[in-house]
């Protein structure tokens, strides 16, 4: 898989990932250790909450997003760097054997004023189940190299 | 810790948690699982990418933070239920060692006009290292229980 520099990203670009499938012991397992509250816990303590059943913690699948993404065909020189987001939502709870998979839109692209050699990508990350339903949207921006190097500082 | 229900929030409310402190092995474990970049996955990959150092995975510290928000004094009725974020920011890394604490801030408390017994509370979660420096800070939407309950549906 090709490196992605600054250069290269234009908004409406899409990129995609695998599929992961989440089971109820590790969304448990997540919610011990993380978030630990009825609903993530078991389907028992799961029933009579506000999500009638078990679900994952927002943030396991915003974790499991983020392996999607790295092992996605989006490929940030430098690595994948949040720099901010300016939006994150839940749309619909994740449930014992979903299967996750993730597309990432190219919404703008910036240079850096202070940093000519790197700038600025604002991406969309969609989570979507095996039914197509998103299950997580974020907008982020992230740090992108761009092609030209920083200049190594002249010795005297 | 008492309950807080719709009624009782005021925007200005403070709230906050005891420490949790993080460990290079935990930096590594988690990135393993869900972000393995180099710059969380060992000292030696680490040192020359953009974060010069070990560095633990934005999302991790979110989940740490899911953790210390849960054992806070901050107990909405009902759990804590993200309903989105409105932004996420990592303003500083989180390394081996570090001690994180939270604060929490109400911004905003709304009823909810579909759904009379449940509103919607905007919250500031700043988590903090040791130094007192903000490693991460979100403003959040979580849906918060009223103190008056749903009435039943009638039976004919």
């Amino acid at each position: 898989m090709r490196e992605v520099f600054l250069e290269d990203l234009k908004p409406g670009q899409i990129f995609s990932s695998g599929t992961v499938r989440i089971e109820a012991e590790e969304i448990i397992g997540f919610a011990v250790q993380y978030d630990p509250q009825p609903f993530h816990l078991s389907e028992d303590t799961a029933k009579h909450t506000f999500f009638r059943g078990l679900a994952a913690s927002g943030w396991h699948t915003a974790a499991l997003t983020m392996k999607l993404l790295v092992e996605s065909n989006f490929k940030p020189a430098g690595g994948l760097i949040g720099a901010s987001l300016e939006e994150l939502r839940w749309p619909r709870p994740v449930r014992p054997g979903d299967e996750l998979t993730i597309k990432v839109e190219i919404l703008e692209v910036r240079g850096s004023r202070s940093k000519p050699y790197q700038g600025i990508a604002k991406i969309k990350t969609t989570t979507l189940n095996q039914h197509g339903k998103a299950v997580q949207i974020y907008v982020a921006n992230i740090v992108v190299l761009g092609r030209k190097k920083e200049p190594k500082p002249q010795r005297p």
